[in-house]
């Protein structure tokens, strides 16, 4: 474990600044001031000053934070060494959504591959990642050293891919269906149900409203 | 506003439970412990009942919940009286994952249209929902009553939706663009960055590691 005890919200943070502060850096932006990145996330300067302590990066100038600066420290708490290899586990829409979205941009982070039951993928390749039959999913889990999977199959068959991926040596699993997953300590998991988001959405415009 | 203030973790939370009490409901489980709700979902039984406290709800029995009960109470916090109208704006693979998803459920949350800019979806049928052009935005909005919005849009086209949307009256935005956006007070934001999920479970796996 690191020195430092960062929580959650602040990992989820520090990625959307790094990724706010790459666009200001394509567009030539050198410098930053905490609450123009405040702004960006509809957050306080306070908020963005606090997260920015934590890690400790503390070089705000009379011309604000400088930006290549920022996105590197962060990149120092953020990114392993090496590069970590995912693999998504259901190419149906979801699936495909995240790799043509995630691949298509730079990150230490890489989707190596996918698997699928269906005969029609399983073989093919999909947004230039080979999707291989879910039998395949150990050997190749090994053979492409995969350490982290994105769960985008339909839910109701979300339970059975709790043993091989535990199987398999799987650390994390970012899980997207509508069945909430426990694995043993050790593999980190992200429940992420659309539903919920959407629920959330919902319940607060309705409380606006009252 | 209502009378409690209930934090977002916990409306989270609360349409969790219910999903997971709806299908023991439909699995025959008329009573069910906090515990068992919390090892369903990775928690403990404590921060269940202190969720179900915080919302009033307190008939544990030795039996436990009674299941429909505890369904229908949820409802009552999550739920506006009538149905809530969403539109998804963008039908790429996201778009497309998200309705077929969605609407294969009960809700009184339904995606009434779709919006895309192509024109070979634009005036189609897509998963039983029509999908209209960008175009006829505001339009279709008023016309059929629509007060929520899903982006699943290109990034890039994701600040030129602002105006529309505050323009149509929509009160509450989900965001899955990585672009986050910011919208007057009285219009519920949600962003939600597939990356920044990922970088999340992949920073807790490396935290893990070392």
């Amino acid at each position: 474990m690191s020195a430092i005890n960062i929580p959650e919200k602040t990992i989820e943070r520090l990625s959307e600044y790094r990724r706010t502060l790459r666009s200001c850096s394509e567009q030539g932006i050198t410098h930053i001031f905490s609450h123009v990145i405040a702004g960006m996330h509809g957050i306080t300067a306070v908020q963005v000053r606090r997260d920015l302590m934590l890690i400790g990066f503390s070089s705000d100038t009379k011309k604000g934070y400088d930006v290549r600066v920022l996105i590197e420290f962060i990149d120092g708490i953020l990114d392993s060494r090496d590069v970590q290899h995912i693999a998504i586990i259901g190419m149906g829409h979801l699936g495909q959504a995240i790799t043509k979205y995630f691949n298509s941009k730079r990150h230490n982070l890489s989707i190596v591959a996918s698997f699928d039951v269906d005969p029609e993928k399983a073989g093919q390749t999909i947004d230039d990642i080979p999707c291989y039959d879910m039998d395949e999913f150990e050997r190749r889990v090994e053979e492409l050293d995969i350490n982290i999977v994105v769960l985008s199959s339909p839910t109701d068959v979300a339970s059975e891919l709790v043993v091989p991926i535990i199987n398999a040596g799987i650390k994390g699993v970012l899980n997207f269906t509508s069945k909430p997953l426990n694995f043993p300590r050790g593999i980190v998991v992200e429940n992420y149900d659309i539903t919920t988001l959407l629920e959330k959405v919902a319940y607060f415009v309705k409380e606006n409203e009252e």
